[in-house]
């Protein structure tokens, strides 16, 4: 569980989800925070921008622009589901240090990673990011696949 | 060592990483090739896009556009200097299965976490890549601390 400060800032990830299931895409959001300042939010755009690097937690990073290193090194990245590789790796690379997940129920695979690389993992277990997640691969799996590298 | 035709997909690598330099950016290119066709090169845009995930590997994997998984599983990424954590967490996304790099002597961090992943890693040790690389640490020390999550 998170407190409702935190959950104010999955909050914003989750508004950021439900933009991208509105615009068509695939709803997975994202914020990064520093001393409590929201520095960028972000969403996943690969139907919108046609992008294969837009994930939710990179489009936010993107967002955010060139930081100083010591500005990821304090910061938490907030995201309604849990990492892929591509955005565990960019976590890994900037050293942000602490990672609020919203679910991994529906999508979990570089948490045991993360964690050996030393980043903090909270999973808040949303039923908001579960419903998006789930609607999202009922309606459009051959989307989701695509997202995530696999088959169809 | 490579052989003459991966030589020729490299040096696309590294025409990118001239490119990028002249440019003002950093020096790193990337090529992706699927069955002997190249199917996008890119080049790290940290200065160029004010970008903070557009490495040459990310660039290329983002020119490409939106590819079926299997075209990833059957195709090499050629890149001028060995991956960072994001850009190999990108392959290891997209499970692109083998990876030639033009050199690892300025800058290791990923090789042995894609190994244990199961992707074939082939290191050139090639001159024309350490002496960009080598150039543009002397010139711009603070601009590569940045490229990497290091403070300057």
């Amino acid at each position: 569980m998170i407190d409702a400060a935190e959950q104010t800032f999955l909050d914003l990830a989750i508004e950021q989800a439900r933009t991208g299931w509105q615009e068509g895409g695939i709803p997975i959001g994202a914020a990064l925070v520093h001393d409590g300042e929201v520095l960028a939010v972000g969403r996943n755009r690969r139907v919108q921008m046609g992008s294969a690097i837009r994930h939710g937690e990179t489009d936010c990073i993107e967002n955010a622009g060139r930081l100083p290193a010591r500005i990821y090194r304090g910061s938490t990245l907030y995201t309604t589901l849990s990492p892929c590789f591509m955005c565990a790796g960019t976590a890994v690379l900037y050293d942000i240090p602490r990672i609020v997940i919203g679910e991994n129920r529906t999508f979990e695979a570089s948490e045991s990673w993360l964690a050996s690389r030393g980043v903090e993992l909270v999973v808040a277990d949303d039923a908001t990011c579960r419903s998006l997640m789930d609607t999202m691969i009922a309606e459009k799996p051959e989307l989701w696949a695509e997202d995530i590298g696999e088959e169809a």
